[in-house]
């Protein structure tokens, strides 16, 4: 239903790795490098030009890369100069500005708008709608959940700019807010619409407005079963690299 | 202006009532069906297949069903498996995902993030950008302010889901967070850049992040009168079955 | 590589000023008129027809005017009968009803959603997400933040709507609510994730769910220098009329 080459736009040195499929009324942009089995659904523009594009003279797209194995789904606008591991997986209408550079395996769910200059670890789940701030800076294992804002302007507006850092495997759950220069620890949980205003150090939970530390968050009791639910890689493991063999023994091969 | 079948797709199986519009741009996949009169604007996609449909052989798309009398604005994206009663009103680029079950006369404004799999009586109305989760029940009239967003995992990442439950006649004011597994009763009203964590009797007031009862909405008085506001089905009848005639009419009409 | 005059589609009596480059995709439709040197990018709707166009007869669309050397990034959708002045910049994705008035030299970010007859002065920013309801009046130079959202009804659902008023330089950032009716006056900051739900006088640095006035603007100290940061027009001029010369000179120009 999907791949019908309908009104589809391919740039200058578009490079597309083998059985990658590209959606009805999709452009792709000079210099986009696609990985193999990639597909790169509907609607969607990938190596937007930059704004430099429309003003100066002389332009030319900076490259831009989606790893292989990725699912981008329709109406995404990833601009030129941003880049992707393998195994992406988008959802509908995301938005990412240049300068973005992902890790493997990332998820950046329907509506989510990445200003770009930024980095993300591997694994790292950006629900819908969330919005990342230049100069940004997330581990790998971190998950944003909806409508979560990072910040980078503490005296808006202002010349100075500085990104918030979060920790591997820090979760912030829904409609918080990451205050500028802010930097969160490994291994966090911060509670739904919080306002992270100071530093946080590792393993703790921190809710409210401004977010206060409540508890270590290995205090944290599971909803499915006896014990502690955090550190949450040992109860979920959906998607993970430690599928089917436990966080244990997966980090262990890492050494 | 808007009709002129200029690259509009249909699939197959797709059936449409009589005269049923179809906006330009618009796609319109396998087993769709349309009711009289409704218009789907342009830049559409409905019926958008499901997840199995990239990655599995024999994929056949679920059957979509929209009711007669409806308005589906530009840009929306409603997955296949999900069905919407007469007189749907949507604003534009609404996502709705599978498994969603809308009522009759409900409306689903610009940007709003239906994750599907959850059910909607009849006369809702989800304002602009508002995200509901899986597993989420709302009654009739229930009405769900900008922003405002469900969530159904209270320890997350984990695998054990709860959705909200909304009773009817229930608002909810804008930036609110509705946390995994709560009720909130009939005829409640939360107040804006609330956190609903705990169950919410009928007939309340609440507020606030931890969102506490702090009064019963019979006690909230009206700005364009003398006397409360709630319920406010006395108050409020545009686009309400019980328009003209006033709602205690309309409720006996009912039994 | 955006401007191939591909799917591009005009209404009758759409006035191109010279030099006006139009993106694939975009439609535009009657009675629009777009001043010189203005990029309207691909993918977009100018002179989206209002309600009545689908249900009445005899529709004509309403006037829409962008002004010159303005840049509406792609995915925009801009109802017929708003007007903008010269050097309006837009991201990606906005959406803009009827009646919206803006000043010259706005911005209006990625996924702002603007519901139309509200009034804005020259200079505003509205960043990405911004929600800004009927009835809204904002002054000059007025920068609101990424999902900040104004509100009109104070009782919904109500048939009595009050836009908030917001005077010049006035400062609200991320994820603030501002109530119906309320008036924030000039000169003011609002702290991420504040409830406005009073008016709030001149000069005043408020925050908090509901905002209360801590301090005034004057006694925040500058991030980047030695002394306070507000009033900012002292400490920032990228894009702002007193480029170049300061704010104090540029001001007695105006008189
Ligand atoms: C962090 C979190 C798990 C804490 O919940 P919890 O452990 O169940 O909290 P408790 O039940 O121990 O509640 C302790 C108190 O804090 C309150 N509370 C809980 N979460 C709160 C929040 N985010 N903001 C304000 N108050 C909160 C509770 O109401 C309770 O107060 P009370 O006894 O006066 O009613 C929860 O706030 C949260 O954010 N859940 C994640 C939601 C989410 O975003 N999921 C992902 C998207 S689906
Ligand atoms: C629920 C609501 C109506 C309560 O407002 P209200 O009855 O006018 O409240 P009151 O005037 O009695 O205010 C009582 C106190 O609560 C504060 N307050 C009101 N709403 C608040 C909110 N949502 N969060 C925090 N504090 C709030 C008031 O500032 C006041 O405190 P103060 O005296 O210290 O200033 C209002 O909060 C609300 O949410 N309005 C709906 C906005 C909306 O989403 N409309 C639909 C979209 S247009
Ligand atoms: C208004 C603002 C500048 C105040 O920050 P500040 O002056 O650094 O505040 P202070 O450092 O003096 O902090 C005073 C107290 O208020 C808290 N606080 C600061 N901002 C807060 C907020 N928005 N909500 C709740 N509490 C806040 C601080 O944590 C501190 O409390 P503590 O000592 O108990 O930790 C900041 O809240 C803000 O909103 N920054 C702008 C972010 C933004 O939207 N930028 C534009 C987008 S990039």
């Amino acid at each position: 239903m999907k791949f019908n080459n309908r009104n589809v736009v391919l740039g200058a040195n578009v490079r597309l790795g083998k059985n990658v499929r590209i959606g009805d009324n999709t452009t792709i942009y000079d210099n986009v490098e696609i990985g193999d089995n990639t597909i790169i659904a509907n609607d969607s523009v990938i190596g937007e030009p930059q704004h430099a594009y429309y003003f100066q003279g002389g332009y030319s797209n900076p490259a831009t890369v989606i790893g292989a194995n990725s699912f981008v789904r329709s109406h995404a606008i990833i601009y030129a100069g941003s880049t992707f591991g393998d195994n992406l997986n988008t959802g509908h209408r995301v938005t990412i500005r240049e300068g973005a550079e992902f890790g493997t395996n990332c998820l950046i769910s329907t509506l989510a708008d990445i200003q770009g200059n930024a980095t993300f670890g591997d694994y790292c789940r950006l629900y819908s709608n969330v919005h990342i701030c230049e100069f940004s800076k997330l581990g790998n294992h971190v998950f944003i959940y909806p409508y979560t804002i990072f910040t980078n302007d503490s005296r808006p507006p202002s010349n100075h700019y500085m990104g918030p850092t979060v920790g591997d495997y820090t979760i912030i759950a829904v409609h918080s807010v990451v205050l500028p220069g802010v930097t969160i620890g490994s291994n966090c949980l911060i509670g739904a619409n919080s306002v992270v205003s100071r530093d946080i150090p590792d393993f703790s939970f921190a809710v409210g407005s401004p977010a206060k530390v409540t508890r270590d968050i290995r205090e944290i009791g599971s909803r499915e079963k006896e014990g502690a639910q955090y550190p949450w890689m040992y109860n979920f493991e959906r998607g993970m690299p430690w599928q089917g063999i436990g966080f244990d023994a997966w980090s262990q091969q890492q050494h």
